[in-house]
């Protein structure tokens, strides 16, 4: 009986998948789910002799080998508790819990530090993909018990994405960091959808190009250092024609609403101090469109200046601008990921880091090598990085969209955003000095001196 | 014995400021403090009886009339805490206990439900103005308790500042809602700092303008619609010369560090989904300055293309760039209280909150005026108020800077996100329909259409 390899519990679309994902690779797979449906459902043809469904968390635990390996993938927040909570009993030290759903990093490292005090080994594993990387291959990121890694790596890395050799799968370190950088992950996705939507927004309401040159524009990016799996499906959603044979995506109404992940590492940057402005505009964004209503009323009320919008060669300077955007995002995402590595003591390899996510995850592209590589140099940002210094051939191409489109009258804070922040590391003089003689001047905040050490107080008004 | 109005706890800058105040306008005070040190250096000359300094914290609730009124002036955090618990064995049901520190309006809120159950009238009252504004008259934002409102309102309302012959304070609303106030003002506050630090960033750096010349511009904008309390100290504060007779402010390090308020007012913003561009740009270039050493990598590592910078007419299109900024900023911040009033039930009246502002806080301005005639108008914004349609007169002179600023290399992110902010109350169209199709395509997350009612999902890929 005890002779398979891992448990599956939850058999949703992303837990059945990745189910399935393990018996093609060879593994035996004890599957479980509350939900009967899931458990009715669940099938691999040709392949039953390699799993059971079983009846109930008794027959799943003792179905499995030595050390015994749970893979939960299940709904994130409360429902991993009760489910931990419901386990507990039946457990014994040395057992491996996983939890593969997007959970909150504190979370994690609640669950991995009271499960540790029962020799349990927990472990929270981002996995990027949907449910197409599940079933093919995603990307993981596995954080909390470094024991359980080891004893259940064997499988994570087998049914991970590969990029050449390489299982896109590692260990980000102890704790919730696994969920940590998953969630990071999602922000600097956040920013590369915006930075993409605002490109496209700008060709076709800025330059008003018919839809065929727009879709022409993303196909010839699939042959530029914008390579990447969101570039290709911006290409699929530009080609689908809705019923009336015009393009669907021009019926998509212009609203969204943004969950977790983006709010939380918007959280996480606030508390760390770290400056990820085109996460935030990509977040806000979501936001702000949610009330279509006001817009429409604003439209009405607020008139523009704007001047007619030219751009010569858009094909090029949109396609540096993007790529400097999406670059920035990537610094952004990594500066915050340091940070809290640091303050937590994590030991984050960040470069490592980088090549789990060049296959199997949303934010895959051609660029993640030279991410990878900017890393191993260890700046204190990517945007110094000798493997970016290209960014620089990027910024007039940057700057000149930026203020065209503002000319315009069109707002694309995401790409607006990026260029600020390559002007800022460039500000050797910031304007703060004048907001500290301010300070100073109502509260007696006190201010530092260019040519003294110390802190210093004066009475402005004498 | 007891014939005191008032105890004041806490005997620090602000605590004696405003006990002081309270004497001058003939209140009797206890005053009292835990350091010995602030107990002696305590004093009113020729109003020696009108106050009394408490040996103890018993001496001092016996001397006050009933209902015992205590204000606490000491600073936020744990000290509140525990100066509560230490008072709490003492206290009766029916007495007041008022905080009037910076503490954050979770903590009132929190305070206040703990005390109610214990029949003690609990207020968490924000208190703007500094030194000079406890000593003369502050502007104050009471919440919690409304029965200690009634009963010490006598005397906040004598104590503060007064705009015309109303006093610059009143009842905001329940719970933790006086301080949550406060937390915007000061959020605002930043917002208004880093747009004045832009605006004369932009007149020495980008137009290498005279020292003179600079603070001439300053002075002229006391005699407009920017006229305020930080206009006129940034006046003071170009007046200043160092030892050597250059300007001091030229002296001071560009570098700052933010602490509570700031940060608090934008994990609200996120937690609410209230987007608030300016305030966090101005968050954040405090937290980005803080690294100097970065900036000074940055500025050799990185080129840019920028241009030399022309600006004519510059005092007034600057004026009105940062008037438009200051407006933005209000919008945001009020956008802000509008949500966090609606989903805690407080039911904060915002034209009444914006006239206590008008005289003794940080960010007393003649346009406060306005302010609180807009928000009479209860629209959902301020931006498309009747009271502020003007703002479309400063779009073309906020356009026109920000992009000739960004033009010239220069970041000025809360200008820019200003104009950014007042553009997306234009766009009817948001780029946000892409990013929902892109999101429908990778991970099956749905979207609205404009033609129909409901959610849709598509099979992008056939």
């Amino acid at each position: 009986m005890k002779n398979y390899d891992i448990a599956v519990y939850g058999l949703g679309v992303m837990g059945s998948s990745l189910a399935k994902n393990m018996i093609n690779k060879g593994f035996k797979v004890a599957a479980f789910s509350k939900s009967e449906a899931e458990k009715e459902r669940f099938a691999l043809n040709g392949k039953e002799d390699s799993y059971v469904v079983c009846s109930t968390k008794e027959q799943m635990l003792s179905s499995l080998k030595s050390p015994r390996i749970i893979f939960l993938m299940i709904t994130a927040g409360a429902p991993v508790d009760s489910v931990i909570e419901d386990l507990l009993p039946a457990l014994e030290p040395g057992d491996i819990v996983i939890d593969g759903g997007n959970s909150y990093f504190k979370d994690t490292s609640r669950r991995y530090n009271d499960l540790k005090e029962k020799g349990i080994c927990y472990m929270g594993v981002g996995v990027s993909g949907g449910e197409k990387g599940a079933l093919l291959g995603p990307s993981m990121m596995a954080g909390g018990s470094k024991e359980g890694w080891e004893a259940s790596k064997h499988i994570l890395k087998t049914i991970a994405a590969y990029y050449k050799d390489e299982p896109c799968c590692t260990y980000i370190g102890p704790e919730g960091a696994g969920h940590y950088v998953k969630m990071v992950h999602n922000g600097i996705e956040y920013a590369i959808l915006q930075l993409i939507a605002e490109t496209y927004h700008i060709m076709k309401y800025g330059l008003n190009l018919e839809h065929d040159s727009i879709l022409g524009t993303f196909e010839n990016w699939k042959n530029s250092k914008l390579d990447s799996y969101l570039i290709d499906i911006s290409v699929t959603v530009l080609e689908k024609m809705d019923e009336d044979n015009t393009p669907l995506v021009d019926k998509i109404l212009d609203v969204a609403e943004q969950k977790g992940t983006g709010k939380w590492t918007l959280e996480e940057a606030i508390d760390r101090g770290v400056y990820i402005p085109t996460i935030f505009e990509a977040v806000f964004a979501r936001s702000f469109s949610s009330n279509k209503e006001i817009r429409v009323q604003g439209n009405k009320h607020l008139s523009h200046s704007g001047s007619p919008y030219t751009l010569d060669d858009y094909e090029k300077k949109l396609g540096e601008a993007l790529l400097a955007g999406v670059i920035a995002s990537y610094a952004q995402g990594m500066a915050l990921i340091a940070k809290a590595s640091e303050e937590n003591g994590w030991k984050i390899d960040l470069s490592e880091l980088a090549s789990v996510w060049r296959e199997g995850c949303i934010i895959r592209s051609v660029l993640l090598s030279e991410v990878k590589e900017s890393l191993t140099e260890e700046k204190e940002n990517l945007m110094l990085s000798e493997a970016f210094h290209y960014i620089t051939k990027l910024e007039p191409a940057l700057r000149e969209v930026v203020t065209k489109t503002s000319s315009a009258a069109i707002a694309i804070p995401a790409l607006a955003s990026a260029l600020n922040y390559y002007d800022y590391f460039r500000m050797e003089q910031m304007p703060v000095n004048f907001v500290q003689a301010l300070r100073d001047c109502f509260g007696a905040h006190t201010y530092k001196r260019v040519d003294k050490e110390g802190y210093f107080h004066t009475e402005w008004e004498k």
